[in-house]
């Protein structure tokens, strides 16, 4: 019995949106599963320092141009959305509701979300857009906005964004490999090279 | 006639180091010519409001592990010296002397100074140091010292490091293939690829 890969994201991250259009298919090519864990950057980025990846100067311009350059690449829609970056607090909390209780629908909830987002430039910061995009998938509304305020359902949330940074996990998408950290969608490529190779 | 990619690495550099090493063959594939220029990432680093890579909380331990694994990854000896990050102003300032002067000598010479740092642990920080590495390659220690002194000299890199930052370049190694940006050793596949295809 092989671990699954951990697959941590920000549902407000370009690049954790280019590598979950991705990230299954890799896993699938090494007969291993995918653990999608949603958290929130915004503790890490206090913690280490740093500022949202496009108010840095220079950076930030090329930043831009690089994950259009890279969805271009990869075939995958995208257009960064406005306003950017959001906290994604309902889309996270409601993914980790799923998991407990719609466990087949949390991972397709997660790639709804992220179209929504980066695709279609939908605010997922907003509950009621986050509600649609359940309701799209077939899951009640009134069971979503219910969930997303429970305090269980809030607490999991906050244990997993500790637990990741306990991982050492300060970015986004941010793998971890049978205990090998990779952080990046340009890091999927070396990820599925250590699976394939047990490392080297 | 083509254009010669722009190659801007810093000798305090892992990645540049590592792109150092596979820059040119890259190039070569696509006939094309490379264009060294060493800078130091300094002013680039204030004008960002980067701290250095590794004095990052989180993101410094994953760096470090980070840069070692792809150096196994690429084959190329490589041991995190100390003290690290350096400045490096004579092996830079040698570099554009050279340049001027004995071109031919000038790449490797960047190669030389790249491996005494990264894969002998030697201090390239210090002048004497990048004098012994020149004087491997046949270059007279005095005509070095005598130019690593230079007002015209300084006054070159100077201008060097105002025309990157002016070109966006604000971390190492950088290129800039037919006015397209790419940053990070981790690109090189890239923009051997925007080679290839003249963009995407």
């Amino acid at each position: 019995m092989v671990a699954p890969i951990l697959f941590y994201f920000d549902f407000s991250s370009p690049y954790g949106y280019l590598a979950a259009q991705r990230v299954d298919a890799m896993a699938e090519v090494h007969d291993r599963t995918v653990d999608w864990r949603p958290i929130l950057l915004g503790p890490a980025m206090s913690e280490s320092g740093n500022r949202p990846l496009l108010d840095q100067p220079m950076k930030g311009d090329y930043a831009r141009r690089d994950m259009e350059r890279m969805a271009r690449l990869w075939g995958v829609p995208f257009t960064l959305p406005e306003p950017f970056p959001v906290a994604t607090l309902a889309a996270a909390r409601g993914f980790y509701w799923l998991s407990q209780t719609d466990r087949g629908r949390a991972v397709p909830f997660a790639k709804a979300v992220y179209l929504a987002y980066f695709a279609e430039g939908r605010d997922i910061s907003r509950t009621e857009v986050v509600v649609e995009v359940a309701a799209g998938l077939g899951i009640a509304p009134d069971a979503f906005l219910a969930a997303v305020q429970e305090p269980t359902i809030k607490a999991r949330l906050k244990a997993e964004v500790a637990r990741a940074m306990e991982l050492g996990v300060f970015g986004s998408p941010f793998l971890i490999v049978d205990g090998e950290p990779f952080w990046g969608a340009d890091r999927l490529e070396q990820a599925s090279r250590w699976l394939a190779t047990s490392g080297w």
